[in-house]
């Protein structure tokens, strides 16, 4: 169902460096002629008649159409009471698993190789529930919330990413002999899932022995699924692993609709001055490329952009070189183009 | 209040590879003239009239005259409702703060080096409240638990920590951004804390930045204090960038006494051969040692330790060598008497 020409996609270029790094995408996605327009939306919250902020109209409506966005980083509004726009744009959408695949990237050292996994997160609820309460001063409860709708959901996409993309083994990660009930309950339905797909190794893995494990023999993970928050700490640990948030793509699927987004910062000491690095939001793209079924299109932009930086003659800032976004970005362009 | 002559420490060897590391430690006690007693303790938990089981009683009148003791690895007993050994003596001795220093070891190499950070978890509430819900099948709840007074006393804890081994920062690590009444309670008390401490720098960071910035720039840490679960997961963390739990020393400081541990495994599969590794308890005894106040003693055996791992001459298996805990305690002995 993908296959019409020139689809629609969202672009939420963001802030601070955003702008920059959209636009290399878009320049590069030109270059590759891949057959999407983007629609540009700001999401910038409004303020609403009850005083209140609110994501915009626009978003929604353009979402609705296209069902594919792709987001550079987003200051969250300074003041009390603002909600990370990143949360309430995974709510809004019902995006329900958040996908970070972490490679080695050659050419760009770390004191790992051969790192190759893909985290898997449950996205919609766990500690990030928000209910909490104080019992008497002094004394505070946070609620996590596990249920078996959700962690079905998320099992099942494990398994199925983990088929379409040829990996082998899924390993649950969990606290199950702490929080025996909750956790004890998203085991439950990853072992359910599990057993409808025998194709695919199960594991499981206690969180600390993962964290343990991941810095002494990372070689070792493969795809990885597990409840919101360790989502997001071993999301984070794997992107160090292969060289940090500059170079990790990152994708939040929904039942409805997917959003792929760099996850690093706003960077706004550097923002405007043809620095920042693209690569996290290019090889973003490169997975909502997939997602869109248009591989060859992915296939093609993966490769240059891993040879412009095998190759180390183009380099941003970070990566260690002294060139500019748009060099990079041209660089990438003319192999895309040569390919 | 440490002074007197030969104190009393109960030991408990613990199970698998745990009698034999702890003969070691008590060899190069000897040989160091450490000026202790030992009386060993057996924690196997006992079926109570009412068909429980529960530690029994010699631990309590054990810890309750020594105030210190060292502890082995244990096995959890299979069966339902055994709850860890490990978290029953954490809570039977309200013993609120982990601590785990975690610092390269020259001649045992990895892919960092330069690590020196000591991370001081929350030991007894948080994530570990063991208060659990189903609301409707299919929907569980896990409470997180945050006290004021907890959490002051564990933040006091760290900062005293920093002081007295010349410590220059302490960062807490939260999830305030998402959990922020339970962790914002928790942050509200380490700032609380770091105002009546201006000889300590203080800072905070979130958690999932923690692990990404520890994997590619652990140098960046020193102390790091935080609540249960986190503790649970970057004291795991830390210990691999420097080796794993085979090397790392443990101790669990409460009001009353504290008890230090290895954290690593019984090892059964090499029980009882003369394989075991028995560094982790010989540091973890080292830190008693400093908590006793007995500083030189702790010096010279710490000294002879890393001296003999350092040349490379005695090691166990699992440091890369191909000696046997007793070769490898011997040699530690007569660098500890040559001192
Ligand atoms: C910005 C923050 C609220 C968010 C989170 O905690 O999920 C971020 O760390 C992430 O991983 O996307
Ligand atoms: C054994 C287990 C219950 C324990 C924990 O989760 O605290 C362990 O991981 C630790 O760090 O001591």
């Amino acid at each position: 169902h993908y296959s019409s020409q020139n689809r629609l996609v969202t672009m939420i270029p963001g802030d601070g460096i955003g702008p920059e790094i959209s636009v290399a995408v878009k320049q590069i996605f030109s270059a590759a002629g891949v057959p999407i327009d983007w629609e540009d939306v700001d999401v910038t919250p409004v303020k609403g008649p009850d005083g209140m902020f609110r994501l915009p109209p626009k978003i929604f409506e353009s979402m609705e159409r296209t069902k594919v966005g792709l987001k550079g980083p987003l200051a969250t509004p300074i003041g009390k009471g603002h909600q990370s726009l990143n949360l309430a744009l995974r709510k809004a959408f019902a995006l329900y698993a958040n996908v970070r695949p972490c490679k080695s990237i050659e050419g760009y050292e770390t004191p790992y190789k051969n790192v190759d996994i893909v985290t898997i997160r449950e996205n919609t609820e766990g500690e990030y529930s928000g209910i909490e309460h104080v019992i008497v001063d002094g004394v505070v409860q946070s609620i996590k919330l596990i249920t078996e709708n959700a962690s079905m959901r998320v099992a099942e996409y494990a398994f199925k990413y983990a088929r379409d993309n040829r990996r082998s083994t899924v390993t649950a990660v969990h606290k199950a002999n702490i929080m025996r009930m909750s956790d004890g309950l998203f085991l439950k339905c990853c072992r359910e899932v599990a057993a409808k797909n025998k194709d695919i190794r199960f594991s499981e893995m206690y969180l600390d022995t993962v964290c343990l494990n991941l810095v002494q023999d990372p070689g070792s993970f493969d795809v990885l699924v597990m409840p919101n928050l360790y989502g997001d700490i071993l999301s984070d640990l794997c992107a160090g692993l292969i060289g940090g948030l500059g170079v990790t793509p990152s994708g939040n699927i929904g039942e409805e609709g997917a959003l792929f987004e760099s996850v690093h910062g706003t960077a706004p000491d550097i923002a405007g001055q043809n620095k920042a690095n693209p690569t996290a939001l290019l090889l973003s793209s490169v997975m909502m490329l997939r997602y869109m079924e248009l591989t060859s299109y992915a296939d093609r932009i993966e490769n240059a952009a891993f040879s412009v930086i095998r190759e180390g003659q183009h380099l941003t800032g970070d990566l260690g070189g002294q060139s500019t976004c748009s060099a990079f970005t041209d660089e990438i362009c003319r192999k895309v183009q040569a390919s």
